[in-house]
């Protein structure tokens, strides 16, 4: 498998212990669902399962814009308020500490308190000590409080920065020692250094806090400092541990969720939906319009739908807050549940490349994401359901894109055969029906074909596998593709030891497969074709392992696709219709364990999970003892036991970093179990 | 002026004949509202006026899916239905004749009917004539009838197509001479024959047909061919008079509304809505979903808020395509309240290019706009209330860069000093600060700055005027929008007989200012903006006419930017904060006047008009006599009469070829009214 160093960024280790040890760790989550760091999320509080991603609508104790069980009534399973103003206001603070804040706020959905951080930042050195105001959270019965830890502004230099990271986590520290029952939130700081933001997330890892709130991204957010907001998510997230959900603290803006979705924020909370309400604007996916300068109402949510924009421009002022309240928190609702859709479809880098239109600095986010696809290839499926649509020269930094590069280059060999290469143009275009129509001409000519497609070069041994064949581009390219494709050709030309030995385009490629005459085999074809994709699934060795001795094929007759390739009179091999991509069959696993040495494609279980395995139920997380550390969502792996017993065959879920400690859910669904 | 043929592509002359002559022209549309080709228009039928951008859905006689009165309910003001099939039906045709198809379908608002024309097309040759359908139609009191045209499919070859428009053409000639009382809609066809498309629509426009279908293009959009449906709607558009309304017929999808109404369609239909209902298919401005293959619901028209995913799936088949038409209808109503929305807040070009990237073939057709941004040009207005937002190289192919292109290269004067070139970085972005700041340095040196941006060289004179001051660019250039600003920069290199001087970039900049060091005064640099942006605006001998004689300017206190200029006393120009353009102020028009003879940069009114002009009252279009061929939306004219005095200072609404065929509504926005 492509490897990675062993230890994720976090400590593997550090984490195990921390969950298997006598921690006052609350949260474990369960992975519902993942696209890359995306992902839906379950995990239990005191007052009922949250699941993610989802928003926190902040309620501001002695300013309630929507009272809280109408927050519960719109959907909203968990709201955020401020304990510091509640111990502030003695008639409060003796209501939340007699009756409990979910009895004071009326509200019995889960209730997470921020510490005062930001009123502390704000309003200069106020009275409040972190163990004070953390004892305070657990006394009046709050499910999630929070540190108090020190805001970094992103104009800071890096020594107070640095100075600021090191008292947040000494006070994470002691907080977690005195939270009794209460879940504890440890922010991640470190402002606009990357370096600082991993190392604070990796230690927070090593605490036993619950959830994992990224914190000072607001001044970020209100500059439109976008393409920042991504370097701060993804070096908090690159340190984080995954088994504890991600909380982009202040991000209540529905211009960002499905991006900050995207790089695997959980949680968000918005104090912005009344803000910016009182102050007359309104929220959309889009970005943020001021009620007296729009010249329409497009909107369908159950305030909108009651008003036409004169009627809500001619509001009295209380009630137009209301309405815009609600407003801007339906919407936002509504923009994560989109997100939510589209990762469960399997389309949800379209909806944020489409989304990152909305403003030329969320289009620096987009252009951002991709100085990291090497760290996001790390968790990026092996297909997926939904198609490769191309919105633009970002989309070929997508994940999706790296993966093919860079396994083309490291695993597909050469091909033994004169070459012949194509360049698509507007007329033909890299699609499924083009690749097809190529695989038919190389029929007939002792040659073999290469497109030059954005994606790198596609050999028509690799044209069906995602996302070569599930891809859809526009006919007219654009500059910067043009200038990918030849770079990734001459990239090509530099990676075969005989260069490019022929070279014909359109019109000529035909006349030079007309003038060859012979006609290939359609089964070396097939041969080809079986040993380069195992090559590019498991590893450059698989093919030759898999297809030691005598081949046969079964072609569907509809299609003339492989469907299964049997070796030596067993079964190996079956390959997959959506993806191109193949299933193991238990003859076809023993072959890869002899070439490659356990934990290499393997899952180990531990012993209470083998007879459940070996009669086909599927590896739960909790009993996952080891595993390849480069696997991937949707690989084909071997479940084995400590002493390297086949158990079963599956495709995994999760990565491996995820699998490891995550201890609730699927890790592999098994498709397949050997009996004993 | 920048100057085009003064006949347009279709005939003034022609089109001003049938509209003051005693034709049966019923239609004559007033335009509310526009941007460049995009209008919001309103005509009167015999069931009241309706209102454009708008949807009609079509109802079928026989299969109601939802009733026309819950349609109307909806806020339908239209409908469409087959009055081929009422006809077909000898209940339905008897009912119809009798009490008329109002009545018929219970709905009191506008029926337009089509013909049969699909019918026919679809199940070939089947008992119709057009005499007798079009007859038909009238005669149960339809307002807007549909010639029975020949549609022209895509893959028919250039003669047959050909043959076909003849025809089309014929029956239309003749459907007008019967069409009595009821409006006769017109069908453009011409399949994707740019050249065939543009006669059909130069020869409707010359005959009394009162709505224009774009026809033939069902085909175009099932095979998503948006590319060519851009090609298909632009080359009609061409050559339709414009103040008769715009029909896209059968264009009934969400994804295609934005851009086809930036493209100056004015009306839609859809059975689409009911047959995708039908086939379990949702509509939304991203595409279509199938609903079985949905997971999650996030749209909140009042249809799908009554259900979940789940409860929507299981609905039993009638009620779940009532309710999936419903949605059909509410989301595309919604996209077309949007569009219009974006509309008159001058950012429907940032809407369509977000909207195009939902699919390739969307992205496809957005750069097919490209190719015509000579022609849509002619219809971009001076300057817009919203910014420019760059969304990715396809923004810098809209009408407002290559506008700015074209007039800098026509009419900006070689400045006169030394040259300095500034290439922004990602540090120092093409924005007003910067811009700002390199006037102030240019303040201290004996140097004249021009800025390279993606719209082409700047120089500081010109840096406030739109779309230069109002855009917004991301921090991070993709190769496309580099490789244009060099393209640009070399033009500009050619294009100036002494080449350019002086070449630094960022420091090297500053140190040769330092360097310099002689201070520039600022009122010569002043002077230098008021001659740039007068010639920019009005033409290249604009700006010595204004100042010839003793300048004074008045400067703002706060902003130090230049407010009023004063020609020897006499105040002969504002300028405009917003978008950095000019007001006339009577003496400047009358210097202008002296040197541009009639009619360019005025708008010539009758005789009726002159004294409520001379008082400040707008011109109105059935008053004008003639025009500046030339001019666009927000230009600053002068409103003569046929004597060539002066009689009112203001600005344009309307296109030169708008206001010469439209009869209704504001041509000129009068500012100051000259008494005489």
């Amino acid at each position: 498998m492509h490897r990675w160093p062993a230890s994720l960024f976090f400590s593997v280790e550090a984490v195990k212990g921390l969950i298997n040890g006598p921690t006052f760790l609350r949260t474990m989550l369960e992975l519902l669902k993942r696209d890359g760091l995306a992902r839906m999320t379950r995990f239990e509080t005191r007052h009922g399962a949250l699941e993610t991603p989802c928003l926190l609508p902040v309620v501001n104790p002695r300013l309630i814009t929507i009272p809280p069980k109408d927050l519960k009534a719109m959907g909203f399973q968990a709201i955020i308020t401020n304990s510091y103003i509640i111990r502030n206001d003695p008639i409060l603070k003796e209501r939340a500490l007699k009756e409990g804040i979910h009895s004071m706020l009326d509200f019995d959905g889960v209730i997470m308190t921020d510490s005062g951080t930001f009123q502390s930042h704000m309003y200069g050195e106020v009275e409040v000590d972190n163990e004070d105001i953390v004892a305070f959270q657990r006394d009046i019965g709050t499910d999630i409080g929070t540190v108090l830890d020190i805001f970094t502004e992103p104009d800071w230099g890096r020594e107070r920065t640095a100075n600021a990271v090191r008292v947040t986590l000494e006070r994470t520290e002691k907080a977690a020692s005195i939270k009794g029952g209460m879940m504890l939130a440890g922010v991640v700081q470190g402002s606009v250094f990357n370096d600082l933001r991993l190392e604070c997330a990796k230690s927070l890892s090593s605490l036993p806090v619950d959830v994992f709130p990224i914190g000072g991204v607001v001044p970020l957010m209100e500059g439109y400092r976008f393409a920042d907001l991504v370097e701060v998510i993804i070096s908090s997230k690159m340190g984080l541990t995954p088994e504890r959900p991600v909380h982009l603290f202040g991000g209540g803006h529905p211009m960002i969720f499905s991006l900050a979705i995207l790089l695997g924020c959980d949680m968000f909370d918005s104090a912005s939906y009344a803000k910016f309400a009182r102050d007359g604007r309104m929220m959309f996916p889009e970005g943020t319009f001021h009620l007296s300068e729009m010249k329409g109402l497009d909107c369908d949510c159950p305030s909108c739908r009651q008003h036409t924009i004169e009627s809500l421009q001619q509001l009295p002022e209380q009630e137009r807050t209301r309405a815009l309240a609600l407003h801007n928190l339906h919407v936002s609702k509504r923009e994560i549940d989109r997100a939510k859709r589209a990762l469960l479809e399997g389309n949800l880098w379209e909806l944020v490349e489409q989304r990152c239109r909305a403003h030329p600095a969320l289009l620096d986010a987009l252009r951002a994401l991709g100085k990291h696809k090497q760290f996001l290839e790390r968790f990026e499926p092996l297909s997926r359901e939904g198609a490769f649509f191309y919105t633009g020269p970002e989309s070929l930094d997508r994940p999706a894109s790296y993966r093919y590069e860079k396994r083309y280059f490291e695993r597909y060999s050469k091909p033994p055969q004169q070459l012949g290469i194509v360049f698509p143009d507007a007329e033909r275009p890299y699609s499924r029906v083009y690749a097809w129509e190529m695989r038919e001409v190389s029929q007939r000519a002792d040659a073999h074909f290469i497109v030059i497609s954005p994606f790198g070069p596609v050999p028509m041994e690799l044209d069906e596998i995602y996302p070569i064949a599930q891809s859809v581009f526009p006919r007219t390219q654009d500059g910067d593709t043009k200038e990918r494709t030849r770079e990734l050709m001459e990239r090509f030309s530099h990676s075969h030891e005989y260069g490019v030995s022929i070279l014909y385009e359109g019109d000529e490629t035909l006349a030079m497969i007309e003038a060859l005459g012979d006609r290939r085999s359609s089964f070396d074809l097939d041969l080809s074709r079986v040993k380069a994709v195992a090559d590019y699934q498991f590893g450059k060795v698989a093919g030759a392992a898999l297809m030691e001795g005598r081949v046969e094929l079964v072609k569907s007759k509809n299609t003339d696709k492989i469907r299964n390739v049997i070796v030596d009179g067993e079964h190996v091999l079956s390959m997959r219709a959506p993806d191109g991509f193949f299933s193991l069959r238990p003859p076809g696993a023993r072959r890869l364990m002899e070439v490659f040495p356990s934990p290499q494609l393997r899952v180990v279980v531990m012993q209470d999970s083998e007879p459940f395995n070996r009669e086909g139920k599927n590896v739960f997380c909790q009993f996952v003892k080891d595993c390849d550390r480069g696997l991937v969502p949707m690989d084909e792996v071997m479940v084995v036991n400590e002493k390297d017993e086949l158990l079963a065959i599956g495709r995994t879920l999760l990565v491996a970093g995820e699998m490891l400690v995550i201890k609730k859910g699927i890790a592999v669904k098994v498709r397949e179990g050997i009996k004993a």
